[in-house]
C-alpha cells in the first residue's frame, strides 16, 4: 500500500494506493468520529482494507471538525473535495464514495450538495453505520442503548451539540433522513444490530428507496457500530467489507456500457 | 422441470424438480394473492425459476384461502406443511423458505408459528414484496398509491377485510410487523419502489434487524409489486432472482460446517 499526503479541495488528504489497484476506479472516503474527532490517519486501516478489496485508489479527506468548525464546514469540505476530483479529470463513472458513522451521513450530505451544485453523481456509495439524524428521532437511540457497547444517547447528543449547536438539527445537510434523496447513486447501507444508530440506517434505506434510489440494507446481528473496523479478527467484518467492495466495483463496471451507448454519435 | 402433485400437511402441493436440482436442498414456497386468490399453478413460473437458479427441489403449498377460510387457516396450513417436511426427514439445515406478497407475510408467520411450536428454523428465508401489516399503517400505502400500477389502498384493504374480517388485524401471525421476530433465520427482503407495500418491506427489515435477525433489504427503483414475475423480460427481475438464489444456497451450505462442529462427541 503506497500512501501519499496531498491536498484536495483545500484540505489535507491521505491517498492510499493498494498494490491491487487497477484501472481508473477511485474511492473518495469520509471518516467517522461524530464530526468532532477522527482523521484519515485514525481510519487508514479501514479505508485501506476497503480500497484493497475493491482494487481502487482511495482518497481520504481530513475535513474540518467541530466545535471549532461547526456545520456546514464538513459538508463544504466534502463538496470541495468532490468538486476538485471531478475538475481534475476523474470521470464520475469511475468514482465511488464511502464513509462511516458521521462520515456516512457526511457522504450522503456531500452527494446532496453536489446534486444542488449541478455536479454529476458518482457510480455508487457505501455507508457503514451512518449517522443521518442529528435530532435523534430513531427508536433505537433508546431501545438499543443497553446493547450498544460504544455509544449512549448522551454521547450521540453531545456530538450533535458540538456540530450543530443552536442551529437547525433537521437541516437536510445535517440530517439527510429529512432530505429528498432523489438522484443519488446506488447505495449500500451496512449496520450492526447492537447500535443506537440502527434506525438511522433503516430509515436511510427506507427514505432512499421511497425516493427512487437503488438501495441495499444489511443488518448484522450482534454487531457493534462500524464493526468493519475489526477486519481480520471478525468474520462478519471481512464478509461485510468483501460485499461492500463487490458492490462498489460492480457499479463501476456496470455503468460503463450503458454510458458508452449514450455518447453522442458525431 | 419435473412437476408432481402431492399432499403435504393435508393440503395439495405442487412439487417442482428442476434438472439443476442437486443434493438435499429443498425450498418450501408460499404463493401470493392477498390470502384470497392464487395457487401453486398461478406461481409455477416464478417458483420454478427460483428453484432452477438455486438448484433446489421446491414444494409449493395450496394453502386454504379466504373468505371461505379466514385467518388463521393459511398459517395453520403453512405450519402443517413445514411440520410434515421436517417429520418426513428433511433436515432443517437443508430447508429454505420463500414467498411473495401475502405469501411473504405468510412465510414469516409460518416461521413464527414453527418457533412457538418448538420446531427448528430453516436455513434461510426470502420474501418478495411481503405484505406484513394488515392494519395498513405504512406510509407508502398512500404515498405510493399513484406510482403503484397494481394496487390501491382500497384493493389492499379489501384483501384484509376478506382474510381477517372483524378479527384482530394487528395479530402477530396476521401482521408480523407487530411480532417479536427473534430467532428467525437469515432473511432477504426484495421490494419495488413503486408499490404501496414498500414500507411493509422496510419495516419488516427494521423489525427483524432490531430483533437480532440477519437481514438484507433490497429496494429496486421503478419496479412494481413482485417484479420477479417478469424474469426473462426484465433485467432487474433476473438479477433479483439470481441474488435470491445465491442467498438461499449460501445459507444452505454455510450452515453445514458449524452445525457439524456442534454435533455431540460420543
Amino acid at each position: 500500500m503506497v500512501t501519499r499526503r496531498t491536498v484536495l479541495g483545500g484540505r489535507p488528504t491521505l491517498e492510499l494506493e493498494p498494490a491491487e489497484a487497477s484501472g481508473r476506479g477511485r474511492l473518495l472516503y469520509l471518516h467517522g468520529g461524530g464530526y468532532v474527532i477522527g482523521s484519515p490517519d485514525t481510519h487508514v486501516g479501514l479505508v485501506g482494507e476497503l480500497a484493497r478489496r475493491a482494487g481502487l485508489r482511495a482518497t481520504s479527506v481530513d475535513y474540518r471538525l467541530a466545535p471549532e468548525h461547526p456545520f456546514p464546514a464538513a459538508v463544504d469540505d466534502g463538496l470541495a473535495a468532490y468538486r476538485e476530483l471531478l475538475a481534475s479529470g476523474t470521470d464520475p463513472r469511475d468514482l465511488v464514495m464511502a464513509g462511516d458513522s458521521a462520515g456516512g451521513g457526511l457522504s450522503i450530505a456531500t452527494l446532496l450538495a453536489a446534486r444542488e451544485a449541478g455536479l454529476p453523481q458518482p457510480a455508487a456509495v457505501v455507508v457503514f453505520s451512518p449517522w443521518i439524524d442529528l435530532t435523534l428521532a430513531g427508536g433505537s437511540i433508546r431501545s438499543k442503548e443497553s446493547a450498544d457497547p460504544i455509544f449512549t444517547e448522551a454521547d450521540v447528543r453531545a456530538y450533535a451539540d458540538l456540530y450543530v449547536g443552536a442551529g437547525d438539527r433537521a437541516h437536510p445537510l445535517a440530517s439527510p433522513v429529512f432530505a429528498d434523496l432523489t438522484g443519488l447513486p446506488p447505495l449500500l447501507v451496512q449496520v450492526g444490530a447492537n447500535e443506537v444508530l440502527l434506525d438511522d440506517a433503516v430509515r436511510l434505506a427506507g427514505r432512499a428507496g421511497a425516493d427512487g434510489v437503488e438501495v441495499t440494507l444489511e443488518v448484522g446481528p450482534g454487531l457493534p457500530h462500524v464493526f468493519q473496523h475489526h477486519y481480520g479478527r471478525l468474520d462478519e467484518a471481512d464478509a461485510a467489507l468483501d460485499r461492500a467492495a463487490r458492490f462498489l466495483t460492480a457499479h463501476l463496471s456496470a455503468g460503463r456500457p450503458d454510458a458508452d451507448r449514450l455518447e453522442p454519435v458525431r
